[in-house]
């Protein structure tokens, strides 16, 4: 295997990646020549440099001068100590901190559970959930919002949650929660699913 | 302009249907000859002879053997007489019905207002909603679903609706809802509307 | 079935309808009104009574006032009688015409033949399309082009049609020609298949 | 700018990549942890140093252990020397390499020329291209096939390069042809544009 087709084949590993583009992308950065590609490089160096996962909720973030192990949203006293939001990869918790609606605290399980996965521990950070959870419980938490996607393997990854979970929810008293289901923003009755308009209807205000 | 170009031209304002597809309908109904053709024709003016519009949710319903004004739902007498379910087209009340999720009544408007519609009572059946309820308030209405889409259109419509209703559901303190938004079944958070994921979180249960 | 599903059962055999389009064009047709529908029943009873099929090329055509078996392009003159092309479809044809690139004659067989077709004869005009050749080369026909499209049912039917017409062609010293291939307008190499960018070799001027 | 807002706009400008999948190969990284970081750092690493561009056909290429400084094509003897095939990208020289269908030389410009392109010069090696074919002249070089896409800029590059060859192409005697132009693989007359029905006419065969 030539160099490109390794490197076309590492890129087609990417998300969403097919080999076409994979190698379009090594050709891409040869006709950008040596400058660029050490742009690349440098910046993937202080990716694996800069970068911490944070303590508290095992996000990713850039840790910058201070050598603070917690990222923004964990060091940030001002942030609700009462509701907890469980989600399943970083990009969920980038996207509920755009929409703004949410002032608790986060943690990152770092995948979602297949249907009939066999080895959940070795796909969501679950130990560390538990720990997280006691701690927190100590300062006061009442809430834990499952925030996973509604597609198969998110619900599933809720009803592991829900499981892993009750021992510790029973003892201190917290509740949990799933994000309301109805209609999307834009959406049409139309080309709505069933199991979409039942929620609708069930969750009507 | 020839007889084919006179029916491609009314088949192309047919919802979803450009003008090269028309083109290809008419083909298509030649190369499959006369007796398909007539075949069409005595659908089409059966639909004309046997359609009716409903009475009182002004559906359209085949009226079949029966001289019955009403439709199917409405002529049912075990619907929930108490809820009352606003549509703004046949095919929306038809995917309500196909989910199994309500059993309540309905009402037809006929259409949605686009934003800043100059003659909402051209678009929609203001006055003989108005009507339907002022008769339905006698029969122990107790809740209005405006069962609108969730796009600018369909919102708009909501509003009109609200104000148009007020002095109505007052006067026989009747509830007015919106079906419930949040995340459709399906949905990933990466992919989620800012305002879709605070609807999710603020009807989180 | 209700005569709304039997109507919406015959627009979903419409190329490319599927059956939710095709309940949408009913719901369509009622909103439209009374008036609508039959100014459709209209044009699709004219469509029966004014289309004629030619008796020459058996193309679709409006005949209008006149009493004419044959349509425009084979009662014009002033066309080549020296090249006849053959095409599958009445729309074939029609995107040629629109091209304004051939001054020939054509010939409409009437579909395409899937391969491993057992009845050729029931799904084109095979026996019509030998009669209209014979007619023809006593008017000095000199070359037929085959004009299929390029797909596997395209290329089956060109080779079909070969064979058919071996014995004619021999006879009468016509020529057999296919349209050229190559690169299509605004191609791009980079995602041309191997069998086009040989052809565009090949054939390269 | 955080280190992942970087690494997100360098992917962002890499071919067919948006804003929000650039962001998820940064997270993917993340997810993929270390090791696998340091693999692309070395893998990038080395195409800078593995790679070189050809000095006579200057596509990219492997050099591996040899020295050599021209790529595998214009290495091989057993190459047609009478016919040079000019591709604008790497990308584009391998398509046709895949084909199989060409046993000739290359010579790749490294881009294309809009329409008005004012420094044409900047964009395309028209210099080196017209050392090459003084140099391949004396080896009996007898055609030049102009390989650009038949998009706008693929045409416009193709008149731009007629004329810079011109007093060359003259001189010696050399031929200047166009890729073939038709019906593509697979393609349909009904969805074929009138340009592409022409040259499939006038081409064929």
């Amino acid at each position: 295997m030539t160099i490109i087709e390794k490197l076309a084949e590492i890129f087609g590993s990417f998300p969403g990646i097919g080999p076409r583009q994979a190698k379009r992308f090594v050709f891409f950065l040869l006709s950008r020549g040596g400058a660029y590609i050490d742009e690349l490089i440098k910046l993937l160096q202080n990716l694996k440099k800069d970068i911490k996962q944070c303590s508290v909720c095992f996000r990713y973030f850039a840790k910058g001068v201070t050598a603070e192990n917690r990222c923004q949203v964990c060091r940030d006293s001002h942030r609700d100590a009462d509701v907890l939001m469980i989600v399943c990869r970083d990009v969920d918790l980038e996207m509920v901190e755009k929409s703004g609606a949410f002032a608790g605290r986060y943690f990152v399980l770092g995948g979602a559970l297949p249907i009939l996965e066999k080895n959940p521990e070795r796909k969501i950070r679950g130990r560390e959930l538990l720990k997280a959870i006691e701690k927190m419980s100590k300062e006061n938490l009442k809430e834990i919002i499952l925030a996973t996607n509604t597609d198969p393997e998110g619900e599933n990854t809720a009803d592991f949650l829900r499981k892993l979970l009750e021992p510790l929810v029973k003892k201190h008293n917290i509740k949990i929660s799933l994000l309301g289901r109805g209609l999307s923003t834009g959406a049409e009755l139309e080309y709505a699913d069933a199991d979409t308009l039942r929620n609708a209807l069930r969750n009507r205000a």
